[in-house]
C-alpha cells in the first residue's frame, strides 16, 4: 500500500477513532497471534479459517480472524471486576486462509467497537447509532446498516422440524443469498406447504420497518426485538439510515440475537458487520451480554472513493 | 494493551509519523506474511528468526521480522521507475520467534523510515537527523544516536588473518558486548601482539567524535566516513546528540557501512537501530544504496515515562 492511499486510510481511521473515543469507546490492542484453542473456545467453526503458525511446543497458534474473540479473552482476564458498560475500541489487522489449506491470506483491517454489559434493543441501538455517526465522520454520506435477528431462522427451521444435522447447510445456503438453492434444499428435506412458503419468503423480506408487520406471527420474539431496536434507533436519530432484513445471517457462529452488516449502496459488498454475542463472554470468564461492529477500513475507502465518482457523474 | 496505553501510543505515533511526512517520508505498509524465500533473499541467517506459518501448497511463509527487507521487496515491484532518493516510512508490528522452534512471539511494534537512493555520509546524516528531531516532537530530551561501522570490525579481522568461518562467532561475541569472552576467542585462534590490542581495544573507543582522532590508521576508510558524517550531522545542528561507537555490530546480516543504534540513558535498552544496507536493494530488482532507521514505538514509551520518573526525582 502506497502513500497516497496510506494517507487516506489514516485520515479514515483518526476520525473513526475520535468518534469512537468521543463515546468513551477506549482503544486496545490484543496480540496477531492467539492460541487455536482459545479462538475455538469462541468460535470452533471460524477457526478453521484462520492461518495457522508451525509450532516448537505442540500447541497451535492461528493469526487471529477477528477482533471479537481476543476482547472477549481480554475482558475475561483484564477487566474481571470492571464496571459495565465496557465500552471498547479497536484498529487491527486481522487475517483469514483465502479457502481451507491455503495459506494465501487475506489481510484485511479492521476497526470496531465492542458493548459489554449492555443488554438488549438498548445495547443495539448504541452499537448501531455510534456506527452510522462515526461513518458519516469519516466521510461517507449513503451508509446504511441492514439488522436481522441471527437466531430467528435457525429457530424457525427448528419448528419446522428440520433436524440439527441439516441446519447449517441451510444457514450457509442462505448466507450466500441463495434463495433458489435454498428452497431446493428445503424441498429436498420434505418441507412443504405453509413451512416452505415462511421459510422461502422470509429471506426476501428487506426494507424499512414497516416489514416488520407483514412477519409471520411465528417470527414474533424476533420481531418484537426489531421493533424496539427501531424505536430506540427512531429516537437517536438514525432511523432513516437502517433497513430490516430478515435474511441476513452472519457466518460466525458466536452471534445471538440481532446481527448487523454495514453497506454502502455506492460499492456492492459489505464494508462491516457485527450483532449481539451474549454466549461468547461467558466461555471467558466473564458471562455478560455483549455486541459490536466490525468495519473494514479498506472497503471504507473504497465506498467514499466510489461515492464521490457516483456524484460527480450525476452533477455532469 | 489498554486504552491509557494505547493512547500514548497513538500520541507517539501521530508526532512521529507528522516528522516523517513533513520531511517526505510517506507512510506505506506491507502485508505481515512474507514468503520465506523473500526474507532469506534479503537476510540468510535472520530469515530463521522469523515465525513460519503451516503451508498448504509447499512454498513457506514467515511472519515479517522487519520492515527493511518488505520495503526492499516493494521498491524492486513498486518504485522501478521513481526518480531517486525515494523516501519511504511505516508504522507495522514485526515478530520474531523468542527463540529457534519456539513459537512464541515478540510481537512489536516499529516506526521506522527508508531512505532509498542517497548514498554515503550526506544519506546517514538525513536519516539520523530526522530520527533525533522526530524523537524530540515525540517528547524524548535524553535520547541519543550511537553510530559506527557495520564492515569495520569485519575487515580488521579479515586483515588480521582471521578466517570467514572464525569470523562469524567473534562478530557475536562482540554484538553481546562480551569483551572478556572476545579476547579469550581471539586468543584461541592465535592472535596475538598489536593484532590483539587493535581488536580488544576498538570495541571499547565510545565516546564524542574526538574518538575518531585516536583510532588505529588500519581503520581508516571507516573512521574517514565517520568524520564526514560527524561533520553533516554538526552542519544539521544535531552534533551533540550522537556519539560514535566503534564496537557496535548489528544484528542483521544486510548492513554495509554506518550502522546506527537509538537509545536513551533513562533505559538500559536500545529504542531502535539501522544503518547503511547498499546491497539489499538489488537483490529485489533495483541496485540503489539505501539506509533506514527502525523504532521500537513501545520503548519509545517507556523511555518517555522513565525521563518523567528522573526528572521529578532529581527535582524533589
Amino acid at each position: 500500500m502506497l502513500p497516497d492511499e496510506m494517507r487516506e486510510l489514516r485520515a479514515i481511521s483518526d476520525r473513526l477513532r475520535a468518534a469512537f473515543e468521543g463515546a468513551g469507546y477506549g482503544e486496545v490492542w490484543t496480540p496477531t497471534v492467539e492460541y487455536e484453542e482459545v479462538l475455538e473456545r469462541g468460535d470452533q467453526r471460524a477457526a478453521g479459517a484462520g492461518l495457522r503458525l508451525f509450532d516448537g511446543s505442540g500447541r497451535v497458534l492461528v493469526l487471529r480472524f477477528d477482533m471479537t474473540i481476543p476482547i472477549a479473552r481480554l475482558v475475561g482476564a483484564r477487566y474481571r471486576d470492571a464496571a459495565v458498560p465496557i465500552r471498547l475500541s479497536y484498529f487491527a489487522h486481522s487475517y483469514r486462509a483465502v479457502s481451507r489449506g491455503q495459506v494465501q491470506a487475506r489481510e484485511f483491517l479492521q476497526a470496531g467497537i465492542e458493548l459489554i454489559g449492555a443488554p438488549g434493543p438498548e445495547g443495539e441501538a448504541e452499537v448501531v447509532a455510534l456506527v452510522i455517526e462515526a461513518l458519516s465522520q469519516a466521510g461517507l454520506e449513503e451508509h446504511r446498516v441492514g439488522i436481522g435477528d441471527g437466531d430467528l431462522y435457525r429457530s424457525l427451521l427448528a419448528d419446522c422440524g428440520v433436524l440439527e444435522k441439516d441446519r447449517m447447510p441451510l444457514l450457509e445456503t442462505l448466507a450466500r443469498r441463495d434463495l433458489v438453492g435454498l428452497g431446493a434444499q428445503l424441498s429436498d428435506l420434505g418441507i412443504d406447504g405453509a413451512d416452505l412458503e415462511l421459510l422461502t419468503s422470509l429471506p426476501t423480506m428487506r426494507g424499512p420497518a414497516e416489514i416488520l408487520d407483514r412477519v409471520d406471527p411465528r417470527a414474533g420474539r424476533a420481531v418484537e426485538n426489531l421493533r424496539a431496536l427501531n424505536a430506540l434507533l427512531n429516537k437517536r436519530g438514525v432511523g432513516d439510515r437502517v433497513l430490516f432484513d430478515l435474511g441476513l445471517v452472519r457466518e460466525l457462529g458466536y452471534y445471538s440475537g440481532a446481527v448487523f452488516e454495514v453497506y454502502d449502496p455506492a460499492v456492492g459488498y459489505a464494508i462491516g458487520g457485527g450483532g449481539r454475542y451474549d454466549k461468547l463472554l461467558g466461555r471467558f470468564g466473564r458471562d455478560l451480554p455483549a455486541c459490536g461492529i466490525a468495519l473494514d477500513l479498506q472497503r471504507i475507502h473504497a465506498a467514499g472513493a466510489a461515492e464521490e465518482r457516483l456524484d460527480r457523474e450525476s452533477s455532469k
